[in-house]
């Protein structure tokens, strides 16, 4: 038996074929369509899920279940996405409306952040474990329990916000109306507007120079490369960052202990140069000594779909 | 059948006697033996609990478990603690040592804020939930979670310890090592710091005039008394206090996301007085709008005692 995962975001809609063994075996994507009506994704995602049944010369009935990943709240109880604002879907019946077109096979449907993990579970960093932390730096932070190797939404199933706990009360307001939230100081976002700050104040600093005093080119590689490279301006702002990562680790050890925490989106993609910092301070500061490995994520761009995929197992 | 459970603090050891409805039947306590030799306090608990045997006319055969909880950690396979420096106990294989005496009879060990939150599940706040925080404001922050009807020890069982994930990150120094816990700012100890910090910045505030000069005399109690009685610079000091309580309750929810949370320790006991500025916080900031109810804890000094004694439910 094979499974589908669809990893739908809103810049694309990414559906693949995945094997018994939890191993991607093709993969196909569309662009999310942009029409301002939402009950066109439907459209894509059945097409997408079409192909790879038609393309992998398999039958429907090969297929033990669908699984659907979405950056948003969810209805576990009715398969209904409460809010997915980039996909402007509200209230939105997806199970539903997915299964229709396929009758017989069960859907299932996550949280983007909770299927990565559940990726790592299956396939990537956190093999081996039974509990694991999926950080995700990216404009937020996205955040994956799993725990006895079920994802953890929750006592009341709202999902998990590990984001949204505080880091540094009263500080930079954060999206979600709270201040100083852990997406607020860790980031992608918020190495960019640290950085610019630190270039803004200091135009002598390599970053500034690199980006030729427009404080809009600074994006988070320019302040890791300036740090890299030895600028004493940018390894004040990264030294700075990865404090506020280790304490972070800090937090979820206390609050967890997970036998891992993996590290991932772009900022992970230079490994030691991101988790060595990390380990360091966890090393001093964690409460417990024999304390979660501290790793980068493993699935990378097809978590989300290999995620979504393994719901069925989770059920 | 009944089960015994037995709370060993620093100053005393408590045992009651517990029916199969979860409710005390009887309890007796002792000194702590402060005689520097840590087996002596074995001698104090066998004593307690044949006591609590012999007055309520039962026999060993009619005690199903005995539970112990400790201020400490606990290595849970072997049944040792790891540490508990009130007692001083340290690497002290309790659940033997008390097993001796009563042969046939199962021992369960547990730290005394889980056991504290197992006493709100069977018979007090948690009631009817299946998930719930207990957080405990006293010298420190003990906090104990239960999930799915079970105490969440962690995943690699090294424990929960609520009170070290960081809330300021670079703030006031903790006793763990770190800066900003948790319990560096919402212990009763912060109350006390920030109480006497703030008096000795404003002679004319009522605590300084109350506590005569004397910042010593500056307690959890006087800051309180002086709040609630109208005391500006008490004021300020309170609201911010349960500011930092807001946070930590937005934290929690944002991460657990438990059906009830319950605040217990001596602060507690203003009911709300305490409460009310939490919720408000909590209904201005938390992630999940229809978030944990925000309660008292009800089990008070038999907290420890109770959930030893339910320990066994558990396993």
């Amino acid at each position: 038996m094979y499974s589908i995962g669809v990893d739908i975001g809103g810049s694309k809609i990414a559906a693949g074929l995945v094997g018994n063994d939890s191993k991607l075996i093709s993969k196909k994507s569309s662009p999310f369509p942009r029409t301002g009506k939402p009950l066109d994704s439907i459209e894509t995602i059945r097409s997408l899920i079409n192909s790879l049944i038609a393309e992998n010369g398999i039958k429907t009935g090969d297929i033990a279940a669908i699984g659907l990943a979405v950056p948003g709240s969810i209805d576990y109880a009715s398969g209904v996405v409460i809010n997915a604002h980039n996909l402007d879907y509200h209230d939105f019946p997806l199970c539903k409306l997915v299964g229709d077109d396929f009758p017989g096979v069960t859907i299932y449907l996550e949280n983007d952040a909770n299927a990565a993990a559940l990726a790592e579970y299956y396939s990537g960093a956190f093999r081996g474990c039974s509990s694991g932390l999926l950080i995700t730096i990216g404009t937020g932070i996205g955040g994956g329990l799993v725990l006895d190797g079920k994802i953890f939404v929750g006592g009341k199933k709202n999902g998990f916000e590990f984001g949204h706990a505080v880091l540094l009360f009263g500080g930079e307001p954060c999206t979600c109306g709270q201040r100083g939230c852990i997406e607020s100081y860790c980031s992608a976002a918020a190495l960019v507007r640290e950085g610019r700050k630190a270039a803004n104040d200091h135009h002598e600093s390599a970053m500034f120079q690199r980006a030729q005093g427009d404080l809009s080119r600074i994006n988070a590689k320019l302040v890791m490369d300036c740090a890299r490279e030895g600028d004493a301006i940018a390894s004040a702002v990264y030294n700075q960052f990865t404090d506020y990562l280790g304490a972070t680790a800090c937090t979820a050890i206390a609050l967890f202990d997970p036998e891992i925490i993996a590290f991932g989106g772009g900022v992970s993609n230079d490994g030691e140069f991101l988790l060595a910092p990390i380990r360091e301070y966890a090393k001093k500061y964690a409460f417990f000594k024999n304390h979660a490995k501290i790793v980068t994520a493993e699935m990378k761009n097809d978590a989300g779909i290999v995620g979504a995929a393994m719901l069925h197992l989770q059920r």
